[in-house]
């Protein structure tokens, strides 16, 4: 016998039944919904016209997950253990903007935490291909992350040494203001954005941007190469399982063809 | 006995004989004529010397494809299949504009949907080797489809997060002038484009841009690697796909009658 | 016995010789010395003060490069053939600028023609392992040329649907004066260049560039994934190169160690 | 028996003990934070206010490098030799700017060659699996060398080329001043930067800049394409190289005593 709250925790909780995975898709529209009242809030023109339209809808999206909160926390087996876990914390962020925004018109931004409630979209795809394909992203991340620092710390250096040294060169008199402003212009130079902003004037200062941009332009591949070769590797997957009759070596070469220990063939000849 | 509108049908739809593909050629470049000749119109000092010559013209190319557009009613075998068909619409499509033009003006920019007709270049060119090689890069977007959406799916959070984290840091003060502005501005930089309209003045919103950009700069090695480690699956792909019943291999060459990894025959039955 | 111009022939033509080495290198150190001269003289400051010094020393170039060509005609077994080669007029080329320079002071930038003349580092080169690797870089290129055209069409089609619309919504008021500044602006983004000289003002110009971006950002996977393909291919090379005992298949598959054609094992085991 | 100068050396010199390594890791964090301390000094409303504690801080900074220094000369077996080394010179260079700033108070950002001091971050992290990982990356970048040289080289003439075509098209009158900002606004269109300082105007500069666009876009394939197969190369190729002398496969698995592909032994000798 299923008591009220068991099939309240089936549904509210897990996404493995039809009613699970409907309730988590429709909880899903709601939070992008008031993601994007917060956003055309945000519009002046809109604001100043429907100011209070938009505060009522923010209240009934407070008032709807601050009763999703409570439903959760009701029909949890271990309530203050779902309250101090990651996603209670967030469940619990997205209410109390809301709240806040009564005293403090500027807390109403804090709202836009409730985009990290959207993780919830991977447990609604959970049974679909899509995590197997996350998995890939994340096993190549992974795989590259040693590779990824050694470059980070190199472009790190980089920069903050053509940083200063463009700041020497130009001098506050071209906008160079002060060695961050430096850091701040080679990271956008480096990685291509190029605002225009600050600007080299001197010569030296030109040439000097010059090698910061091709360098930018050629380390781009060390990051693309790091990832393309750990995915197809993730891709490729970990090579041929199959035990030699012989000596019981178990992985061997994608290709293998005879042991590589013994020389025994690995697959008898069918004829 | 072929009666003209066999004839016809053969010249104007079909591309496999020299007359339907000497048809097809020259349609295109009509196409390119009628939408060069929008292209010119548009500029001012052009417009206002030779007004009536380009109206005269472009009066030329409607007439030509309205002809065109009877000639494949008449002799097509089903005229209203034809008609509704998505060629069918495009091609009706491409003499509106030069009708409605008389009343709006402005309605003669719709001719650019006639760059839509430039699909047929893909019906010249079908029986050369360009159709492999689309079909390669089809094929490697299609394999990737999933991680791109996976991929598409967390560039949009993070350009909402930092979209409006600028707002709350920069304000309207200083360019950021609402939320979806803010994500207009994340979307320049994180794709390096950085055209400078709006920057960042604070410090903090300069430390929180240097974040986007190095994520920008880092993240573009994500469909990189994916197209990459797809299209070299899509050109390896090309043999045979046919698992041994013995090593499991998977793909062989396309004559293969026996694996090259074990020496199996690959059908049984042939022995 | 050979002849003064036997001789010559061996040290102007031919890069074999340590003198015809010798001749080379230091033609291509004069070479770049006056394209140096050239750039140097295009700025102003130097310009105004040194103007006659410049002018002498690109005289002194010229006559150098007279000096060379008349050599050149003298000791070629066939002059004629020669003068009217790729490199003759070439060579041909890097004097008359100078010579045109007196009349017309514009014609002196022509001498940056003298550039292509720099194509003679490949054959100082020649024997060196430079030509392997840009032998490479041009089989990669060579095998992903259609896949390049197929990606340069969609690519302009892109650009020119977009500039149109961005001309329709922005209009002149915003910077968009016609069609072909449409495609400008298309271009700079697509390609993430982004000057900012043209930035959309209206909220569905700046939703419409930021699709441009995001589809810039992404389909740069595209010429990366078809070369790094290519080129991955290029350097693993053709295949086994092995003749079956059986049925005298010559060419397998990189891992094949039995024939896919006759079953036989291509590798008679040792033991 | 261990002299005092003896149990310095281990320290100061090694990184493998305990106390070496604590030694090497608390120096970097003293470069680091004499770093930022430059680094903040040189915002001006942080100077103007508390130049006289910054001045101290650095003067205590000079102190221990100092110390650190006469300590190395002290304890080193080779005074002479480690003075003359590239660390001994790093090492004084980083005392000489803070003794130079009290007579030039510009000599103080020369403070920023201690960056290259940070080198020693991969003494500590010697052991550590991120030089394996760094000598990949490393592997790869030696192996592209040549290949890159050719790339660079074409990208130089490019630049050039497209700089002079700029500056005889645009002029002066539109900010390219001289051949050598031609080449500059080359180098910065060409790598996608794209600041928006100098934008050409006119209709074929704007063509001309075009294609210079679309050649930076797709050249960036490139540099990307060697050094993803370049690298997918060092990571593939830690096995056993040896030449079997039946198939000639050249790489095996590290402890292969047979061929995988023909099951030939791979050391004769063993038999």
């Amino acid at each position: 016998m299923t008591t009220l709250r068991d099939r309240l925790y089936v549904v509210v909780f897990q996404s493995d039944t039809p009613a699970g995975r409907r309730f988590d898709k429709t909880l899903l529209l709601i939070i992008l919904a008031s993601l994007l009242v917060v956003i055309i809030d945000s519009v002046e023109t809109v604001h100043s016209q429907y100011a209070d339209l938009f505060a009522w809808i923010e209240w009934g999206f407070t008032f709807i997950f601050a009763v999703e909160y409570l439903l959760r926390l009701y029909c949890s087996p271990k309530p203050l253990r779902y309250a101090f876990s990651f996603y209670g914390l967030i469940d619990l962020l997205a209410i109390v903007p809301g709240i806040l925004a009564i005293y403090y018109s500027d807390a109403q931004y804090l709202m836009i935490v409730r985009v990290v409630r959207m993780l919830r979209i991977f447990r609604v795809l959970k049974l679909s291909p899509y995590l197997k394909q996350a998995n890939y992203l994340l096993a190549a991340l992974r795989g590259s992350r040693q590779k990824i620092i050694v470059f980070l710390v190199s472009v790190s250096t980089l920069v903050t040494v053509f940083g200063t040294l463009m700041y020497v060169v130009e001098g506050p008199r071209n906008g160079f203001a002060n060695i961050p402003t430096g850091i701040y212009w080679a990271i956008v130079t480096l990685t291509t954005v190029g605002y225009g902003d600050i600007v080299p004037i001197t010569p030296i200062g030109q040439v000097l941007s010059a090698m910061v941009m091709i360098t930018g332009y050629s380390i781009i591949a060390v990051p693309t190469g790091i990832f393309t070769a750990e995915l197809a590797n993730a891709m490729r997957g970990e090579g041929l399982q199959h035990e030699c009759g012989v000596c019981h070596k178990r992985s061997h070469e994608q290709t293998a063809s005879f042991c590589s220990q013994c020389g025994n063939a690995l697959f008898k000849k069918a004829l």
